[in-house]
Parts: C-alpha cells; sequence; structure tokens
C-alpha cells in the first residue's frame, strides 16, 4: 500500500513513519512506499523496506492537493497545521493553511471521478473545546473553540464528517490530548511548556513555567499519538458511524503532579531545573483548555493512552534519551 | 440606522422588513435604511419611513459582500441560504452559497480596517444536530449533522464565534426551529410537509403527509421567527460570552398532535384534505432529524415562542388568511 503523510517532517509525522519503517506492514497489508509532505523535507526513516519520498510543497496552495493525489495512495494521514499560537497571532495564516488546506485536500479526493476513496485520518485537537468545562469532558460536549486554531480544527472535523458520510472519503478525526514530552526543540505551540518542564531538565537545561503549577491538563506520550494514528488507519470505521470526531485517551494532571513525577524519576535535582516566570499570554490561552475528559467511546474502539505521567516520562526517557538523562 | 438583511427576499427576510416598517425603529433607534439583498428582488414593504433598497446579487460571487458593506450597516442579518434538500441534492452548490458566501461576508467585515463592526446575526438551524438524541437537546449537546446543509450551518456558526471572539464583528447565531406554518408555495426543504399540512388544508386544497404521524418535531411560528431576529438584533450580547450560538425556544410535538390541533381549530373537513404517502427519502433525512430541545440559554437570554400548536396554527390564519379559511 501507499501512505501519504501530511506534515511529515512534524514531530508525529516523523514518529509515525519511524513505526511504518519498524513495522513494514500496517493492517497486515505490506507498505510499499511511504510519501512524506510538508513545508520542509522530511527526513527518510531508517531501514525502511518500503520506497519514501518527501515532497516540500504548500497544501495551502491551490492545485498542490491534486498533486499529492495523483498516484491515489490508499491511506492519507493529514497532520500539517499552523500550531495554536501561530494561528492566534497570524489570523489569515492559519485559516489558509488549516481551514483552506484541508478543505483543497478533501475537495481533490472528492473531484478525482474515478472512483478512488482512501481512507483520511485527520489530527484534530481537544483545542475544539473552550472554557468553561464540567469536570471531565464527555463524547457529546459540544465544541466552543476559544483560539482560532480550535476553531479550524472543528471546521476540518464537520467536513471531514460530510465528506465521509457522502462517500467521497472514509475518514477519522482524532482530538489529541496535548503530546508530551514532544521532543526536539520548543515550537510555537503555546501548549509548549507542558513539555518543556520535563524535555529540557532531563536535558541539564533550565525551563520555563509560564502558569500556576494547578493547571490542570489533558496528555498522551508521542508513543501513544502513533498508536493512535495506527489504529485509526486500520480500525472497522463502519462501526464509528457518521460521528467521525473522537475525543483520544490520555491522562489528566495538574502541572504541580507532573513536576512530582518528575522528581520521582529524577529527581530534586532535575526539578530544580525548572523556573517559574509567570507570562499572561500563555496563562489566558491555557485558562480556556480542557482539563480532563471521559473518552469512552474512543476506549470502546480500541484506543489506548498512558495511566500515569510517570509512564510517560519514562516513555521519553526510554525513546529519546537512550534509557538515561543529566541528573 | 441602517440595515442590510441578506436573503431578504425570502419568508423570514419578508416579515423581518414588515415588521421594521410597522415599528419604524430597532431597539429605540430610527431606521433610515433597509437594505435586502437576494437572488431575486425582495418587495418594498407597505407604508415604510425608511428607504428601502433591493440589491439583485449572488453572495457567493467574490466581491459582492464588499459592495453590500460599503455603506457600512450597522446591522446585517444574514439569512440567506440554499435550504437543506437543495444542498444534499447538489453539494458544490451548497458549499459555494452557505459556507462561502458566508465566509466572503465575514471577510470582507474584517478587512475594511476602519473600525467597522457591526451586528452580525446569523440564522442556523436545528439541523446542525444529528440522531442519535436524548428526550431532549441541551444547550451543550455536540453538532453532529447528518445533511451538508447542517454541516454547513454548523461550520458559519463556529466562524461567527471565531469573528465575533477576535473583535471583527458582534455576531449571534440563532437556531431556528422548523417555521411552521411557513406561508406562500412550498420550498425545496425537506421539512417543508410540516407546514404543508396545515396551511394546503386550510386553503381548501389537499396536501401530501410523507412520513409517519409519529415523527416528532421542533416548531415556531413565522411571528416567533421574527421576534428572535428582533431580539438578537437588539439585546446585549456582551453577557452572551464566546459561545455564540444559541438552541431558539420552539414547542415540540409529533405530527399526529400537529393533525389533532389542525382538527381542533378548523374540523374535521379540513383534516380529510391531509393525504398520507410515505416518501422513503423524506422519511430517511427527517430521521435524523431533533425532536425536542431543552433551550435554557436563550429563554434566559429573553428569546420566547409558542406554548402550544394550536397557537401556531392560530398565528398563521390570523397572520396569512385574515382569520379565516376555507372550510
Amino acid at each position: 500500500m501507499h501512505i501519504l503523510v501530511l506534515g511529515g517532517a512534524g514531530m508525529a509525522g516523523r514518529k509515525f513513519i519511524e513505526r511504518l519503517a519498524r513495522d513494514g506492514q500496517l493492517g497486515g497489508k505490506p507498505i510499499a512506499k511511504v510519501t512524506a509532505q510538508d513545508v520542509v523535507a522530511a527526513q527518510a526513516p531508517k531501514g525502511a523496506a518500503f520506497t519514501f519520498e518527501a515532497i516540500v510543497s504548500d497544501l495551502s496552495v491551490p492545485g498542490e492537493a491534486e498533486t499529492l493525489i495523483a498516484s491515489r495512495p490508499e491511506l492519507i494521514v493529514h497532520l500539517a497545521a499552523v500550531v495554536s499560537g501561530e494561528a492566534e497571532a497570524d489570523f489569515e495564516k492559519g485559516y489558509k493553511i488549516n481551514l483552506d488546506g484541508t478543505r483543497f485536500l478533501f475537495e481533490a479526493i472528492r473531484l478525482t471521478g474515478d472512483g478512488y476513496k482512501p481512507r483520511v485520518v485527520f489530527t484534530s485537537s481537544v483545542a475544539v473545546f473552550g472554557a468553561p468545562f464540567h469536570d471531565k469532558i464527555g463524547d457529546e460536549f459540544f465544541t466552543t473553540p476559544l483560539t482560532s486554531y480550535g476553531t479550524q480544527k472543528a471546521i476540518c472535523e464537520l467536513l471531514l464528517s460530510d465528506y465521509s458520510r457522502r462517500g467521497f472519503f472514509d475518514g477519522l478525526s482524532i482530538r489529541f490530548p496535548t503530546i508530551c514530552v514532544r521532543p526536539g526543540s520548543p515550537n510555537k505551540a503555546a501548549s509548549g511548556f507542558f513539555s518543556n518542564i520535563i524535555r529540557e531538565p532531563l536535558n541539564g537545561i533550565d525551563a520555563v513555567l509560564p502558569v500556576s503549577d494547578q493547571v490542570r491538563h489533558w496528555h498522551a506520550s508521542p508513543r501513544s499519538a502513533v498508536n493512535f494514528l495506527i489504529h485509526a488507519a486500520t480500525m472497522d470505521l463502519a462501526v464509528v458511524g457518521p460521528r467521525r470526531a473522537l475525543n483520544m485517551p490520555g491522562y489528566s494532571c495538574t502541572v504541580a503532579e507532573q513536576i512530582e513525577a518528575l522528581r520521582k524519576v529524577a529527581g530534586d535535582a532535575v526539578v530544580a531545573r525548572i523556573k517559574r516566570v509567570p507570562d499572561p499570554v500563555i496563562d489566558k490561552i491555557v485558562e480556556g483548555w480542557p482539563r480532563n475528559f471521559d473518552p469512552q467511546r474512543a476506549i470502546a474502539l480500541g484506543f489506548k493512552a498512558e495511566s500515569s505521567f510517570d509512564e510517560i516520562i519514562r516513555i521519553h526517557i526510554a525513546d529519546e534519551l537512550g534509557g538515561t538523562f543529566v541528573k
């Protein structure tokens, strides 16, 4: 099979493609080719038996989507997005990339006219929700985003459900928790500090905590994110029915609990590298974000995540740091 | 003040403009001008003290929105839409008119760059919801439309909330119940029969009932629809906060209860003009529609509707038939 990964140079895309390279197959079907599209060139995964192609293009430019699906990939994993902070800072860019780009893709598929009906996995976000919330957000809670990013994700979910219902493709939107611990350098996501305060101290570097440690949030590891994508790409979607946007499972905890988990796993010296520097802009954005979920539907459909923040930190140390860290 | 009504030649637009002509003011402000835009020419209301202008244009053509707001109307009431049956039959037309047209309007307002910040009232629909439902749909229930029309309305609601949050205009989306009894000829809305089975028999004409009389639905009169628009145009929106889509109040009843109300108000001979001709296409569409609501927020914010179907029929006889009907 041929798999197209949009946003393939990003963290989730890279890890998903590395996993495909390790597995060699997806849902029992051998993988012949993976195409990774992004605005920068994606790196080829090590040891892949499949053909790998990196395409540098901008999905929000008319005509690019048609080119990307010209070879009719059976699976399209759409991870490409301007992150929340950037979409809030640059209104036009956010709508262009996150909404128009996605719509161009969906339209390109619809207009092939040759019976092409790929599986489309779209990564949405818990940013489709906006405060105030109940203690736990249930599967039927309404989407009232408080950011343009969340608005764009919610709109794309609606489009995906309608295009799936009309039979143009077979899609699923999966609402990622905040992915933690994100490897690599900080990006422009307002949620970055949730990872920074774990990743940087484990590397011997100070990290800034811009919010109160009583902020509660919803996390899953990069490893879980890849598992979500694999499951969404291979599961039977007929049982999902027409409601094609799912809250993924995750783990809810406060920043204080994150810090205590770090202390337990890595010790006081590592925790001492977290510096408190309140940032009212970040604080205001995060205030509107969801804190906890009751994702019964996704769990019943076979999606799985971590059950403690210790586990999330240990996965980071195992997958990113070769099992060790700076004490 | 200057009021722009998009879709001003339609039923709700016409009735809203007639009401403005009778009142002469809106929220205590004298009305200087009403512009009614539509794809056909809107009729001037009788006895209006304000200047009336009818513009024939297509909002989904780039540039038209800019022209329509060139004179900076303080209030824009956006009623223009391709109805549900048509948006389902013609996928491209539905998205072009119902989504792109609305987005062009919102973008035109955003891009004025001169501090223009009108009130925007957008008529959405209970079609943003899709079955299965609980007994009554609450204010926090999620939008999972089962039609392209409902998808387009839900997307426009999200855009309106985001543009309002960002301060580009001050908007409110109001989700109309099915408006019953619709005057005039049947339109392409799949919900048309709810009105046809009342209106046609009262005119001495047979009407087709295409669904089971156990179908339950959510109604409000055209008079209430106008009241919703007036209230949405004049109320304090600061108290609404960022969740700018509201379920309007209405009256829930089965088709059997509609028929019994007709019998009570108009007699057996009128009811005998209803002919049962099942239509599986209509049946399938209606199956996914909401039946009942608990619109606490809208009621608390001062929106009002009917409390019986008798009342809905009597309003129709009073407002449309001069107080009489064909026995």
